[in-house]
């Protein structure tokens, strides 16, 4: 285990750093600003994957693949898209040994490239919608990076639909921004805001830009999924069109929404401690660690027996890991999973062999219990509800409890930058307002929150009225 | 349907694209080389991926995930790798804005990038086995792309280990070999020859390459996976080093193996007919399509009732669809889920809704048969169970009667012309003989074969002896 681990109130950006790169969820890689995610880092990304996958589907969409190069000539088509990716992407000059006519960029996101193929196989009312989703590799280079919150090259799902209305389109917007939120609650045990993006916050090329957002440990905001509304800003630029039920040819509506790597970076942030990670059993690789404790050959059989029987008895219902390393002490390795946040320990000695019962402990609060053999499946599953529960509401609690209403700016600026918060203020809508607060605070505005109660108000920089409290914070 | 499919007589490349095409399996992208992969398609590769992973998995390897990019210097360090794989690759020169101070290859295969990366994780004999699996992108320059076979990006899983000795290395290799065989014949039906490829046909690096090769049905040779012992040449050139038990610093030995989205080309290849695929149920997205028969409201009502209580009744057992299109007749609808190779029709109508039965045709040899409502899913299960054999033996059936003893070169080149063949025949072991019989019939080794027996013959082209015929035929 090497030395201490640098903690959260020391150096909250240490202390993830180290977590990471401990509990060998990443690496730094020799390609400048890409990360290795290794095995138990990616085993997350497949539980994550997975579980949304089942979702995306459930709600009608099915998955594909599109081409990793854009031609130049096609990410230019829509102004506002290239103007915001263009000067972030890695392009390719040469192939097969030959400098290309038409440079290719590796795609940061894949609107162009797809409603390209769109445009070809949209004809009539009768193929829409079109309801696709991507899981892909997307480049976008970065200047500062930071494992799985900002690399140069990430992982993710992208959607993207087509629809015959915009009163369709608007709905698909939604839909998918409640799947995210129900995902990042029931799953990652992290509660959002949801809401509206500024124009200034929103997607290159989207008439409207939802969002969910979550609070970290260190009181910064982190930016969990979006969902653009695109209108028929792509559709037009990429002649993107359908004869309706009528006859007319009207464009289609169009939507776009993603999730990426940066969600596993964001289950560290939100519930991690100062021995390491902790995880919610939902996403958990290893959901049961079960750790023998003997001293000699008679016991250590003894007990790999009972370990064994454990892990037949749990099955498919949790996933169960029997540590059994010789080289190590029962002790280091509490400290290796505690360090790689396994949500449940499982102790079993000679001793527990003998009562015919294990010893539970729980990663969050380190509650330890002794259960008999008899009911050791059920008390097992019945506490990582628990823990995911738990951990869900431990992260509500500390949110909550860090997100203020504010009217005054100058305590807005002391409690942005110290000790940091969510902060519910009243903002004109005027884009000159949001960057004063923000080239003042490092503050922005996080989302326009869709459960704003109304409220009468005013603006903290320019003092115009204001009906409603928008969500502003500093932001990974 | 638009017009008649070319047969496979008459064009067997055009109907290939035609197929694959019109089943919208895939399609073509603006990005030369580069292919959309469909989800009609995809949903094929996500079976395949599933299937593959579990294997995959239960033989101990985890999944991870390595960057997109590969620093010239690294690709260089291996010789031979370099030579095979530098000519072909597409290079980025530029990243957010400028000119980059060394160029990046976009990865045409793992190796350099993730033993990198094995050099700094691996200390000792206690972190062997390494045992790695991605499921990736990779880019390969191509002049000539074939959607599926040959396209300049393709998907692909790649497995890397490193062991620390040659002996597991090797086991290894054939180990991950003997899963790929067990898979294209279990699950894609395709029967495969396995066994060593000749130098000339190795990986770029490797120092012993095993290979599957299937036949397809114009009687060429697909490769459908390979898996390379690497030998210590790459821990040599990335210094992959371990202290042994004994205490003594040693290079691991290595493997490297992968199968690609090209199975999805194999089984259209394998399977297919004139008029359109035909799926093994094992990786068909729809197993069963039930097609409604009705010509009034009323009808329709009853008739789609029972459809719906059929598929609640196959219920997780079988991917079941109902086409409820009001717009097409049954008829157009058979021969639409014909061509998407559907291997079971299930057709209901007001007479089997009164007679409480269903009837069944298999997409296979069109057999038809009528089955009471209570025997349904058993029936339906058996069938694609019958399909999934029938699948595998008429590709066997094939292959054997295409495969000849041929000890005549002339009369090896004249049926490698027309009708074209797999050749079992002696070869002297010279690269010389190797490149002649090439040059004069486009034909190659495809493998070395496990199987073969012991037997002495002369080289067809040079007569010197040989001890074993080794499988011979043009190839993709």
């Amino acid at each position: 285990m090497g030395k201490g681990i640098t903690s959260r109130s020391e150096d909250f950006s240490q202390w993830y750093n180290e977590i990471v790169m401990r509990a060998e969820l990443a690496d730094y890689s020799p390609v400048k600003g890409c990360m290795v995610i290794r095995p138990y880092g990616y085993a997350i990304w497949e539980n994550i994957q997975r579980q949304l996958d089942k979702r995306i589907k459930d709600a009608g969409h099915q998955n594909a693949y599109f081409p990793l190069f854009i031609p130049e000539s096609f990410l230019s088509k829509e102004a506002d898209h290239v103007e915001g990716f263009a000067p972030e992407c890695a392009v390719v000059t040469h192939g097969g040994g030959k400098k290309l006519e038409e440079p290719l960029y590796v795609r940061p996101t894949s609107e162009t490239i797809m409603y390209a193929m769109y445009s070809k196989w949209i004809r009539s009312w009768r193929d829409l919608p079109v309801l696709i989703n991507q899981w892909a590799n997307v480049v976008r280079w970065e200047m500062r990076t930071r494992l799985f919150l900002r690399t140069t090259e990430f992982l993710w799902q992208e959607g993207h639909t087509a629809h015959a209305t915009a009163e369709e389109a608007e709905e698909e917007t939604l839909t998918i921004l409640g799947i995210y939120r129900e995902f990042a609650e029931n799953v990652l045990a992290i509660p959002v805001y949801d809401g509206l993006k500024s124009d200034a916050e929103k997607f290159a090329g989207a008439v409207r830009t939802y969002a969910i957002e979550a609070m970290m440990q260190d009181r910064k905001a982190l930016q969990l999924g979006t969902s653009h509304n695109l209108g028929q800003n792509f559709a037009k630029a990429f002649n993107v069109s359908f004869q309706s039920k009528e006859g007319t040819i009207e464009y289609v509506w169009q939507t776009s929404w993603g999730v990426s790597t940066r969600l596993i970076g964001a289950i560290v942030m939100a519930h991690g401690d100062d021995k390491g990670l902790i995880l919610p059993p939902r996403v958990a690789p290893i959901a049961v660690v079960i750790v023998p404790i003997y001293k000699d050959d008679a016991s250590r059989k003894k007990v790999l027996k009972v370990a064994e029987e454990c892990k037949n008895t749990i099955g498919e219902a949790a996933a169960a890991h029997i540590d059994d390393r010789d080289q190590y002490t029962p002790g280091w390795k509490f400290n290796d999973w505690e360090l790689k946040g396994v949500p449940l320990r499982m102790e079993i000695g000679p001793r527990d062999v003998e009562n015919e019962q294990v010893v539970l402990v729980g990663r969050d609060e380190g509650k330890k219990e002794s259960v008999p053999q008899s009911r050791m499946r059920e008390r097992v599953l019945e506490l990582l509800d628990e823990i995911q529960t738990s951990l869900f509401e431990r992260c509500t609690r500390f949110r909550d409890e860090n997100t203020f209403d504010i009217d005054d700016f100058g305590e807005f600026a002391a409690k942005m930058e110290s000790p940091g918060i969510f902060a519910r203020s009243h903002w004109c809508g005027e884009p000159e307002c949001e960057a004063a607060i923000k080239d003042q605070t490092k503050a922005t505005i996080r989302c326009i929150p869709f459960d704003a109660d109304e409220e009468k108000g005013q603006c903290m920089i320019c003092a115009k009225e204001s009906d409603r409290r928008v969500i502003f914070a500093r932001a990974y």
